[in-house]
C-alpha cells in the first residue's frame, strides 16, 4: 500500500450514515420542520461559533463542561453546546426587528465533549420550536407547542409515543407548603427518579424530609390514572399554596387546550415526576417518552420559562419551547426497528439506459418525462447491459426504460418493470 | 444597565439574517436541492469536525491556512473548509457500500479564516453536486452536473448568468506545442486576467515567453464569437498535440450534451482563460457569471477531476462537481437587488383571530381549515384588537379571521382581506 495514504475514518462519536439511511433521515428532519414551518413558525440560522463570553454567558450547568472551546487569533470561541443560548442572544439581538409573540424553529447541528458511548453524539442535529412573548406569553402557547410535536411524530409516523406532562409551580407548592426547605435537593431526586429503584428513592427522600413527610409526598408522586383523575386527586389535598394553585390551574388549562389542538388524550399524561434539569424552566415541562420502550428516555422535550433571555437583556421574555433531538432520535427508532421499516418513494420515476449510439433520442425522451412531472434520469456510462441493469436495480428505481436503434427507429421505447420483470415497447408519448 | 448584562452580538464574518430573509435564503437552498435529489443525487451528511490529519492529508494549499484547527483532549481536530475532501474521505471510506456512478449533493457549512472583507465569510454554506465514477466515468456527466445548476438557476427565478466553460487539456496542448516551459506561471497569471489590465495581463505573459509566443497565445485567449466560432477558431490552428485534440473532442461533447440537456446556447459560453486553480482538476472546468455583474464573480464553480480521493485509497475515482457557496450568491443577490423583489407565497394561508371568550370555536374553525389543505394558525394572547390585528399585518397573512361571540352563536366567521380591507361574514363551512 502506498505510504502517503491516510486511512479514511471520522472521530468516535459523531454519526455519518450510509446514502439510503441519510435518506430516510433527511426525510424525517424535512417532515418534522414542514409541520412547523406549515403552521406559522420562523426559520432563523445562527452560527455555530460565537463568542465564547457570549456563549457561555450564563455561566454554571452540566453542559458548559462539554463546550468545545478554542481560540483562534485574538479570540476565545466555542460552538454552540444547543439551539436555546443563541436562540435567547438573537431575541436580544435583534428584539426591535421582530414579531412579538415570535414563532421560530431552529434546525441545526449542536456540539458536546460528552463521554464516548453508545447513542450519545458529540455532534447532534437539534430541531427546536420556541414562542417567545414580550413581557407575557399565554399559557395557551404551552400546549401549541407539544400539539407541533404530535403532529410531527404523526407525520412520520411514530405511533408509541406519549407526551409526559408536568408544571414545576405545582411541585414547588407542595414542598412549600409542606414547609420542606432542602426544595434542590428534592428537585434533584426526583428528577432521577427514573434511574433509581422505588424503595431507595424513598429512603434518600425519607433521610432529607423524615419519614412523614416523605410518606406524603411519595403518595402524591404515585397517584395513577386518567389525567383527570390525578387532576382531582392532586385537588383533593386542598393545598392553598398559591403556586401549587397557579401549577393546578395551568396544567388545567394545557390539557383542555390539547384536547382543542387534537392531541388524542392518550398521547398525554399528567406526570408530576417530570423536573427537567434545575434552572431554566418555570411552568409546564415535559418530555416523551416512547411506549414499550421507555429506558430510551426522552426523545422531545421542553416547557415554560420566565425569561429567555436576561444575560443579554433587560426585555422581559417569557417563552416555551421544545426541542427534538433528531441524531439521537434516529439512534433510537433504528434501534427499535423503526427505520428498517421506514418506508420512503423513490424520488426517480424511471431510469433511461441507452443501447448503442441513442443518447440524443434518450434525452428527447428525458425531457418528455421531465415536462411531465416525472423523476427520470439518463445512464451515462459505457458499460455491459448486464451493469447497467444492476446499476438500476441498486438505486432501486421500479422502472427502467431501455432504448436501443430499435427502438429509436420506431419512435419507441422499451419500459422494463423492475418488480415483475415484465417488459413492454410503447411510443414515448403515451406514458 | 444591569452590569452581569452582556451585549449580544456575533463575530465578525459571520452570516446571520432576519427571518423575512432568512425564509428567502431557505427557499432558495430548497428549490436548489429539490433540482439535485429529483435528478437522482443522493444526500450525504458529513461531521463538521473532522481529524486533522484527515482533513489535512493533501497538504499545501491557500485554504489550508485558513484552517480552524483545534485540540481535544488528545486530539488534534479541524473544521472542513470544503465539501470536496470530507465527500472525499467518505467516498474512500465506504468505497464497498456505494453504488458507482456516485451522484451525491451535499449541502452544508464550511469554515475558512478569511481575512474580514465585505462579502466574505467565516462561515459559509456550500451546496455541491458530484457525480464519481469506478475507474472511469463518461464525459456527458461534466455538461449534466451544469444543466443541473442551469436547472436549480431557473427554479429561483435568475435569469442573467451564464457558465464560462473551458477544458485544462486545450490550454496545456496549446502550451506543450510552443514548447512553453513555464506552464505553471502561464496558468497562473491566466487564473488572474479577470483581476489584471489587458495591457500588463499581456507584458507579463510576454516577460516570461517572449513576444511571439505571447502574442500567439494571447490572440487565442481573445477568439471571440458563438461557441461553434470559438471551436472552429481553435480548430483552424491545427495543433496536433493529443492533449489539444483531446480537450477540443470533449469541449465538443460537453457543448453537443448541453444542448441535449435544454441549457440554452446563450447560457453557455467557451472561455479558455477559465483555470479554477492550479490543482485539482484535469479536464472540464467552468465557473458562471452573472451577466451585467461580472464584477462579484462566479456564483458557481466546478470540474472534471482525474482522481478524487488519492490521499484516501488507491482505488481510482475519476469525478465531476459542482460548487455553489450559497452564503456568498446570497449576499451577491441581495446586493443586485434580486433579493428584494424575491417574492415567497406565505405558508398562512390564515390567521384565526379570538375576540372575547372564543377559543374553543376558533380551534374548531382551525381544524376544519386544516384539514382542507389551509396553512392557519390561532393568535393566543390577551391583547386589545388592534395589536392583533397589527401582529397579523407584520406577518404578511393576506386573510384574518375574526371570531367573536356573534360569529360563534351563528356558526359564522368574519373574513378581512389585508389588501383590500374588505370584510365579509360567511359560515365557516363554506371557505
Amino acid at each position: 500500500m502506498n505510504m502517503d495514504i491516510i486511512k479514511p475514518s471520522i472521530l468516535a462519536g459523531f454519526m455519518e450514515l450510509l446514502p439510503k439511511e441519510q435518506e430516510i433521515f433527511n426525510d424525517i428532519v424535512d417532515k418534522i420542520t414542514a409541520v412547523y414551518k406549515n403552521n406559522g413558525c420562523m426559520a432563523i440560522d445562527t452560527p455555530i461559533i460565537e463568542k465564547a463570553e457570549v456563549l457561555l454567558a450564563k455561566n454554571g450547568g452540566e453542559t458548559e463542561k462539554q463546550v468545545y472551546s478554542f481560540q483562534k487569533g485574538k479570540n476565545n470561541l466555542a460552538l454552540r453546546f444547543d439551539l436555546t443560548v443563541p436562540f435567547a442572544r438573537y431575541v436580544a439581538q435583534y428584539y426591535n426587528e421582530l414579531t412579538f409573540p415570535f414563532r421560530r424553529y431552529q434546525l441545526g447541528k449542536v456540539y458536546r465533549g460528552e463521554r464516548n458511548q453508545k447513542g450519545r453524539y458529540r455532534e447532534f442535529y437539534q430541531c427546536d420550536v420556541d414562542v417567545i412573548g414580550k413581557d407575557k406569553l399565554s399559557i395557551n402557547n404551552d400546549a401549541w407547542v407539544i400539539s407541533l410535536a404530535d403532529k410531527a411524530f404523526k407525520e412520520i409516523g411514530l405511533l408509541d409515543y406519549q407526551f409526559q406532562v408536568s408544571n414545576r409551580k405545582v411541585l414547588k407548592g407542595i414542598l412549600i407548603e409542606q414547609e420542606i426547605e432542602n426544595v434542590t435537593e428534592i428537585m434533584i431526586l426526583i428528577d432521577k427518579y427514573d434511574k433509581i429503584d422505588k424503595k431507595s428513592f424513598e429512603d434518600q427522600i425519607t433521610n432529607i424530609i423524615g419519614q412523614e413527610k416523605s410518606k406524603y409526598l411519595n403518595n402524591i408522586l404515585d397517584i395513577q390514572g386518567s389525567n383527570e383523575e390525578i387532576l382531582a386527586g392532586l385537588t383533593k389535598l386542598q393545598i392553598k399554596n398559591e403556586y401549587f394553585l397557579e401549577g393546578i390551574n395551568e396544567l388545567r388549562q394545557v390539557k383542555a387546550m390539547l384536547e382543542h389542538l387534537d392531541v388524542a388524550s392518550e398521547r398525554f399524561r399528567i406526570n408530576l415526576k417530570i423536573i427537567r434539569g434545575l434552572d431554566y424552566y418555570t411552568g409546564t415541562v415535559f418530555e416523551t417518552i416512547l411506549i414499550g420502550n421507555e429506558s430510551y428516555g426522552s426523545i422531545c422535550s421542553g416547557g415554560r420559562y420566565d425569561n429567555l433571555a436576561g444575560s443579554y437583556t433587560e426585555n422581559l421574555l417569557p417563552g416555551v419551547g421544545i426541542s427534538i433531538g433528531i441524531t439521537r432520535l434516529f439512534f433510537v427508532l433504528k434501534e427499535i426497528g423503526f427505520i428498517g421499516n421506514y418506508r420512503i418513494k423513490n424520488k426517480l420515476d424511471y431510469i433511461i439506459i441507452p443501447i448503442g449510439e441513442t443518447l440524443d433520442y434518450c434525452m428527447e425522451v428525458t425531457k418528455y418525462l421531465e415536462k411531465k412531472g416525472f423523476g427520470v434520469t439518463v445512464y451515462f456510462e459505457d458499460n455491459p447491459l448486464k451493469k447497467k441493469m444492476n446499476y438500476a436495480n441498486k438505486l432501486g428505481v421500479e422502472k427502467v426504460i431501455l432504448i436501443g436503434e430499435d427502438e429509436r427507429l420506431n419512435n419507441e421505447i422499451k419500459i422494463k418493470d423492475m418488480m415483475s420483470g415484465d417488459e413492454r415497447k410503447i411510443e414515448y408519448r403515451l406514458l
